[in-house]
């Protein structure tokens, strides 16, 4: 249909000439501000002590200046009493030693005597004194160039006398969105608006890499204006220019085009997935960048390029993400000659961490905003195998994923209030949910990738939950079931759709387009079974490839005509203001291994489940009964039991 | 001669008693800010989606919107041309999918054909079509409580609807400094003032960990005045209260008994080096720590109290240094009884990481400043043996860290010059001094502990610099001798002293009092050399057993007259004011063994030694001739040569 991009590149060698164009010229000037507010700067120049510190000899201790002569021959068995003034004046911490005096004996071996203090030990010279420029000599370098500074480098920095100190300029950031279709914040997106977020969220992440963002008002889709939006931008001073979208291959997309035109296009297109559709050029001596729409690939894009132009242009090395090696839960298949970012959650075990992929969407932010860390899939790779170990980028400190909980399994809206409630009672502490399903949960479990997992699975011939496929899918395995809740499975209707199915065969009879759940996922086991009960063919359900994840995937579909019916818990239905037809209660399990249940944190979310409260926030949802949450079952059964002092 | 301490608490015991004390109840009040500037700080109640992301059916990629139905059978032998409109519109990422439409088939595959499209490719149901709520349905819980708000957060609230969202107040923190002898930032401090640099550090501090702080006008050392200060603060409404000093067991110590008049004093004093001198107690409701007075003490003891104060004030975890495993490069001895914190340098060795230990006084704020980590050496332990595994807390993040260079043995401020130019060339790069003297610094190169070594020692017999003293610690070792400098060393004097010393025996002969360096140190074999060559006595140097470990302590000791005269280089002198004797030209090398000389870091090294600039700023400093700077010499002779190919 139209050019697209004319050739990937990969985005290290995009960084380098990006980087090679800004040159080291391009480095930011130096200001000059004053010290003490200078802590998450970066020092332009080295420091220099401007006095030395401490400025003059001082007791490093509370007690008696001494003159060091008059002590000698003091013992506990002939004791000394040193007259004061004379031989001896009281002294606290950091005090000069006045004129005369050459020691300091501390408060706890001095005992107060008649005319003066007694002693019981020789005190050498300089004993206990702390002489002058001890820390910091006058014009000793206490700084150099391109360094953060810390708290502690302003404590050193005043103490050394210097009230101000040259910092890197920060780098002005201007961002400017692209789009006819932008709506701002709080207005209403349908009708094919897009709320503008992604200039907000890269302002953010320029704040924390040390830049000033200055937001734009959005272009519209016209080169006109985009030009003069951008000469603009640049005629204001800033040091980077991001223009957001426009930058993929759509009709809309003049960005690669406007610099070439107004400067050099460097690059346009990256090996990278997400954040392909990047480019960047150098106008008017400036760098410019223009930022994929997708959230996640402008996170990604920026990530790669902007934080460590953002280090150029401030003389330093760019920060890096703490890392950890773990073990890859499940295969990913990728495009070979494209590197693909997969965001993961993580969770720590015995043998190590593991690393449990989230959705892939560019366009989804929360498979970022959820993430614990990022994962490179190379692009001389064609997937990953389940198992392989991996080194994670963590978007979230170690020491808060070691207090998170893995649950893999089945999702369910009231797994994210014992979250909520988890890290109210316990600070820090999470569950971390990879929804697979119900069966795939309890896989991962058998695998060891998950700390429990959530599961609705109904055993069709004996009508009870879960004990069946956690014998067959974690054989001799010991492991509790602890009841979360009873709840609601039933079809959702649209409230103005007229047509009224009672149960499985009136939606067959009414004609309606189904959407339906992965095999594996307890609903889907569930929706099988009451077919297979009531003797209907699956294949009369019109729409029964069309498959969803989640309850809300499911509902949404619906409430979005993508379909007209589906099998969901009630709350999710309410939550969509969706018509909902009971049509079956199950029980909803947490499966968690015998060696893991005595873990402080499990006992802790059991705790939380227990409570009066998580009952009614839980309830509260609609469809949710809590009369037996927080109920064991030690399986197999006979075999353990998880005795009440387990519990609390 | 007064009340101290009346009983030590151990830190943990104490942050406890404390925290207790605030409870649950503590926790900062919900404020709501708007969703876009929220990067940073804490959630204090979850957050929904208000509406579905994508608000719509929309495409995922830019191409044509088809009607499913009509692609069927459409194959690279059979193509299809869909009519436009009709079959098929065009459309771009992110564009709703038009009314009657249900797939898209991206740009690649699709040729402009009259009248419309050829594709070659059926396409299914939603193919690259983003289904409404994909991302995020409404009602959906998008974040829980008590979570740090990230970027990615602000992109996914946004896109959810979201423009304001519930965080925690900033906690506030009023710091109130207290004492007589303080003096303000930029003021002369000689006459017993001490620079008022804690409340500007702690100021940093509270800002990195989440809290808003509030200096206030220091307050002088009376009761009443004091009592007023802390009233005043706590009645302005902030939530903690730092008093600065005055927590110790001196003479002016006020502020335990204050907290004890005014509300409940909870500890004073803490097993714990530095910061041993802390206090804590409630008044009115709120926590108020007594921090002491030294800045290191001060550094520490907020960081073991206030951190975790503001973390549980927040409803959070407290922060965590990233960690590392480290050999101890020297013993360290410790008092039983209470826990010593150390501050040391690291450096990365094939082997794992080496901690070299930094000076140990509370007052020296640049043992901080200049520290990589943190390591704790338990109450119950007397010391650590070399070699000793230990745990650092970095201050430095690992990736910085892995860039330095760590150098033992003599310090020169020629060094200071070279680290501030590696950086500038190689940002992130840095040369680390562990001031050991030069003797020693050829020993903690021969057991791994560091990466090169700064020496000057004489040879008395041979006359030649440093190859005699190499070959006998690094015995068979390949090395590199790189020089440095020659320099002047001489001996420095007031320069209002009246007596004229014109070598050792004029310093006996005036009965001058002597400032001595450390044994095994270059600057004191040279002493040793000449006081042998002219055949006098050590003894009768007056003051011998004064010994320093720095030409700039040593200067710094004749310019405040704790001596008369000492040995040091030219550049200490001039940099102190002192007049200057010289007695002898020495050569400074670094001392690189074989095996590391490759290494890049120590090849940009060399690169920043050899460059006209650096010789120039090194000869600058007085003293310093940079003839041979850069010269290498490859030892034992004759069994490597460092080709120039190593050489850039």
């Amino acid at each position: 249909m139209k050019a697209r991009y004319r050739r990937l590149t990969d985005p290290d060698s995009a960084l380098h000439s990006l980087l090679e164009r800004v040159g080291p010229k391009g480095k930011m000037d130096a200001e000059r501000i004053p010290a003490e507010r200078a802590a998450g700067r970066y020092t332009a120049e080295a420091v220099f002590a401007a006095i030395s510190s401490p400025p003059y000899h001082s007791s490093a201790m509370d007690g008696i200046a001494v003159v060091s002569e008059a002590t000698v021959g003091a013992s506990p068995t002939t004791p000394k009493v040193l007259t004061s003034p004379g031989q001896a004046v009281p002294i606290d911490t950091g005090d000069p030693i006045p004129e005369g005096y050459d020691a300091v004996v501390p408060v706890e071996v001095v005992n107060p005597a008649e005319g003066g203090f007694e002693i019981q030990a020789a005190a050498p010279a300089r004993q206990h004194v702390r002489l002058t420029g001890e820390d910091m000599v006058a014009g000793e370098m206490i700084l150099p160039g391109g360094r953060l500074l810390t708290p502690a480098h302003v404590g050193a920095m005043l103490g050394a006398g210097v009230t101000s100190v040259a910092v890197r300029r920060l780098p002005r950031v201007a961002i400017l969105p692209t789009g006819d279709e932008l709506c701002e914040p709080g207005q209403d997106p349908s009708g094919g608006k897009v709320i503008e977020s992604n200039s907000r969220m890269l302002a953010a992440f320029v704040r924390q890499w040390g830049g000033e963002p200055v937001r734009l008002e959005p272009a519209p889709d016209d080169v006109g204006e985009l030009t003069r939006a951008v000469r603009g931008a640049l005629d204001d001073g800033c040091d980077v220019l991001l223009v957001l979208a426009g930058s993929s291959a759509g009709r809309d997309d003049y960005t690669p085009q406007l610099f070439e035109n107004e400067g050099d296009l460097l690059f346009h297109g990256l090996t990278m997935m997400p954040g392909k559709p990047t480019a960047a050029g150098m106008i008017a001596g400036r760098p410019v960048i223009g930022v994929p729409g997708f959230p996640v690939s402008a996170a990604v894009a920026a990530d790669r390029l902007l934080r460590p132009l953002l280090a150029h242009l401030l003389g330093v090395a760019p920060g890096r993400a703490e890392r950890l090696d773990a073990r890859l839960a499940r295969a990913l298949a990728s495009r070979p000659g494209l590197e693909e970012i997969i965001r993961v959650v993580v969770g720590r075990f015995a043998d190590g961490w593991v690393a449990a992929p989230l959705g892939r969407g560019a366009g989804a932010i929360t498979t970022l905003s959820r993430a614990h860390g990022l994962i490179s899939v190379p692009p001389a790779s064609e997937g990953l195998a389940a198992g392989s170990q991996v080194r994670v980028d963590l978007l979230v400190p170690v020491h808060v994923l070691e207090q998170g909980l893995l649950l893999a399994g089945s999702n369910d809206l009231a797994l994210s209030v014992l979250d909520d409630m988890l890290g109210a009672k316990s600070p820090g502490r999470s569950l971390n949910v990879s929804p697979l399903g119900s069966l795939a949960g309890l896989a991962a479990l058998a695998r060891g990738e998950a700390h429990l997992a959530g599961a609705h699975l109904l055993d069709p011939e004996t009508g009870v939950y879960n004990t069946t496929d956690v014998a067959r899918v974690l054989p001799g395995r010991e492991v509790a079931l602890v009841t979360l809740a009873h709840r609601q499975q039933g079809l959702c209707l649209r409230p103005d759709d007229e047509r009224d199915p009672k149960d499985l065969a009136g939606v067959i009879a009414a004609n309606m387009r189904w959407v339906n759940r992965q095999p594996g996922s307890g609903t889907r086991v569930l929706t099988d079974h009451l077919l297979a009960k009531t003797g209907l063919d699956p294949g009369s359900l019109a729409g029964w490839d069309h498959e969803e994840f989640t309850h809300v995937a499911v509902g949404e579909a619906v409430r979005s005509r993508a379909a007209d019916c589906g099998m969901l818990i009630l709350a999710a239905a309410r939550a969509l203001g969706l018509r909902f037809v009971p049509l079956a209660e199950e029980r909803f399990d947490l499966v968690i291994p015998r060696e893991a249940f005595g873990d402080d944190r499990i006992q802790t979310l059991i705790e939380v489940l227990r409570s009066p409260a998580f009952r009614e926030r839980m309830e509260g949802l609609g469809g949710y009964d809590g009369r037996e949450t927080g109920k064991v079952q030690c399986l197999p059964e006979g075999t353990w039991s998880a005795s009440s002092a387990y519990l609390f």
